[in-house]
C-alpha cells in the first residue's frame, strides 16, 4: 500500500516547476522531481501521465470555466459577447498566480516543442468555443469566426500580461477586455464610430 | 552527374501525393514515391528534405505573396484592411487549384502530427503578419490583434473552402472575403450598425 503523502501532487508540481526553470525542461528527469518533492517516480505517474502534463494539466478546468460562461450568457446576446465572456472567465482562471504562469511560460517559451503544445491547447479551446456557440444556435461561419478570433485576443494578450508588456499591474481579464475592445476598434471605419 | 530529368520536382510531388492519397501519409515511403516518379531516393532529396516538406513547401510562397500585399497597400490603410488584402492575397494563390488542396486537405486531416503541423504553420503566417504591420508602425497590441484574428479569418474560410461546405463553385478569396466582412459583422451592435 502507498504511504499516506500529504499534498503530493502540489509537491510534484512545484518541484517539477523549479527543476524546469533551473535546468530546462528537456534536462529534468522524472525521478529528479520525484526525488525533490520527496516521492517516488511510481507516485508521479499517479498524477501526471508524463513531465508535459505538469505544464498542461489545467486544460480541463479551463475548458470548465469557458463551458459555465457559455451556459451563464443570457439568451439573446451577442455571439461576440458571448465569446468575450467565456475568454474573461478563462483568463480569471489563469489570471489567479502571475509569478507561476511566468515560469511557466518561461519553460515553455524555451522549447518548441512546448511552444507547439500550448498552441495545440488552444486550437483545442477555440474548438470547444465553436461547438458551445453552435449549440446555442449560432450558424457556421460566425460561430467558427467569433470562436477564432476570440481565442485570438486571449492569446495576444495573455503574452502581453505574462511577459510584462501590459504594464506590471495589469491583470489577465482586464487585458483581455481590451484586447476585444481593441480588435472591435480595429474594424471601425477610420475616423472613429460615427 | 545527375541524369537530365524534366520537371523531377513535379512528378515527385504528384507520385507523393498520390500515394498519400492511396496507402496514407504513414504507411508511404521516400522509396516509393520515387519510384513510382520513375527516380532514385537521392533526387527525392534533392527536392524535398522530407516526406512532410511535399505537403508544406508552399509556405515560403504564401509568405511573399502576404509581404507583397503589405508593401501594395497605401500608406493610410486601417490595420485591418491591411490585413484583409495580405489574406486575400494568399487565398488567391492558395485558391487556384481546388482539386489538389482537396487531395493534400484529406491527407493532413488524417493525420494528427500533420494537422499540428497546419497550424503551427498558421501560427508562423500571423508572426510574419504582425511583423509586417509593425513595421508599417501599427502599434501593440493592434498589429498582434489584427494578425491574428486575419489568420483565423483565412483558415475558418479555407476549411469551408476545401470541404465544399461554402458550395462548390465558392473560390477561396471569396470565401476569405466574405469571412472578414461576417467577423466585422460579429463586432456590430445587435439590431445591426446606426
Amino acid at each position: 500500500m502507498a504511504r499516506w503523502e500529504p499534498d503530493a501532487a502540489g509537491r510534484l508540481h512545484d518541484a517539477a516547476m523549479s527543476l524546469y526553470v533551473e535546468r530546462g525542461f528537456e534536462a529534468t528527469t522524472v525521478a529528479e522531481i520525484a526525488d525533490r518533492a520527496g516521492v517516488t517516480a511510481r507516485t508521479f505517474f499517479r498524477y501526471f501521465s508524463d513531465k508535459r502534463e505538469v505544464l498542461f494539466g489545467g486544460s480541463q478546468m479551463l475548458l470548465d470555466a469557458m463551458e459555465r460562461a457559455l451556459a451563464d450568457a443570457p439568451a439573446g446576446a451577442a455571439p461576440m459577447d458571448v465569446v468575450a465572456a467565456a475568454m474573461q472567465a478563462a483568463a480569471r482562471l489563469v489570471g489567479e498566480d502571475v509569478e507561476h504562469s511566468r515560469r511557466r511560460w518561461s519553460v515553455i517559451s524555451a522549447n518548441a516543442e512546448l511552444r507547439e503544445r500550448e498552441l495545440i491547447k488552444m486550437e483545442r479551446l477555440a474548438s470547444a468555443l465553436a461547438d458551445g456557440l453552435r449549440a446555442r444556435g449560432v450558424a457556421d461561419p460566425q460561430a467558427g469566426l467569433a470562436a477564432e478570433a476570440g481565442v485570438g485576443v486571449f492569446r495576444v494578450g495573455y503574452e502581453r500580461w505574462v511577459s510584462g508588456a501590459a504594464g506590471p499591474e495589469a491583470g489577465l481579464a482586464e487585458v483581455v477586455t481590451a484586447g476585444f475592445e481593441d480588435l472591435r476598434n480595429l474594424f471601425a471605419p477610420v475616423g472613429g464610430t460615427p
